[in-house]
């Protein structure tokens, strides 16, 4: 996505060969208008799927996946981090590993948002090593759900998130893939034919 | 403002005199248009305000907030919580008194996102004791920033935080007023004209 990656460059700032950092317009300041863009390709890109709910993960998430599911005309649900859980059993849940933190968090969804006949549209800010993507699949397959696919603002797929959801045969749709973040400049994954 | 009202009449669980749960459309399943509904009240209440910048705290705030600031035309910042704070000195912080988890968060801010001429509105689900909204406020005003007002999704009015905030001289608004929530039954403050 063109305006994105337009985005990323005037305003993203690596701090590692690792990280990006993008809270002028994503993960802290958020730009509305982008997020309604990011909406509005998600929704395009998905829309033969007949989806019936859209799930991320607090909080960076929430805004793109909010954009996506007014596109679709869907509900949203976005995941709880927890540090412990009350009443477990109300809950569908998996434990997330975040490398950048190490640490792990368990995240959790409330049984009445998931359902075996939901349709779901995985939503999260970015893609490294997949932990985020993997505890939501978890999730909604414990649901009886199914997974029609995973929209990613932010691939870096110079790390392995991708290639592995993708080998498992999920859909991944990146709207921008980061191919390198090596001596402070940032690369995108030259695009393939659609 | 009515669908609000008749939503949260459908749909919220009264769990205590002090309690209502609006996780099926609100705090964790999120109806987009509803927000979107949201977002076009708080801008057509706050239009005259000339409004840079909309402010809430992660993660219930954000989804009303973003289409709040889209319809504003301006940049949402979301407040962080956070356990403790790396290079502090980077941030405007508050610490906020939560009395329903009974436990003290820190909430921060990027100083590059709030500067001295902005005109912040600050959005949140919920107002009960105004803990947060006192916590935003105090950070928009480390800033040297205005804050022009408050919008709030559900206010509890039988709890101190609305009085509060309106005697201290800020413009409240909020969608929905709850007078009382006695006997599992939900009531609202009556209308005053406007």
């Amino acid at each position: 996505m063109q305006s994105l990656e337009n985005k990323i460059l005037l305003e993203g700032q690596v701090l590692s060969d690792e990280i990006l950092k993008v809270d002028s317009f994503l993960n802290h300041q958020v730009d509305p208008f982008l997020m309604r863009e990011i909406g509005e390709e998600f929704a395009r890109r998905f829309k033969d799927e007949a989806i019936t709910k859209v799930l991320t993960i607090e909080s960076s998430g929430i805004a793109p996946a909010t954009m996506a599911a007014l596109q679709l005309g869907v509900p949203l649900v976005f995941a709880r981090k927890k540090k412990s859980l009350t009443m477990a059993d109300q809950y569908y849940k998996a434990e997330v590993f975040s490398f950048t933190k190490r640490e792990t968090t368990l995240i959790a969804v409330g049984k009445p948002f998931l359902n075996a006949d939901d349709h779901v549209l995985i939503i999260d800010d970015f893609l490294a090593n997949g932990q985020a993507a993997e505890g939501l699949i978890d999730v909604v397959q414990q649901a009886g759900a199914h997974v029609v696919g995973i929209g990613i603002v932010i691939e870096k797929a110079f790390q392995d998130g991708g290639t592995r959801l993708r080998q498992s045969g999920f859909r991944v749709e990146s709207l921008a893939r980061i191919a390198s973040l090596q001596d402070g400049a940032i690369s995108f994954v030259k695009k393939e034919k659609v």
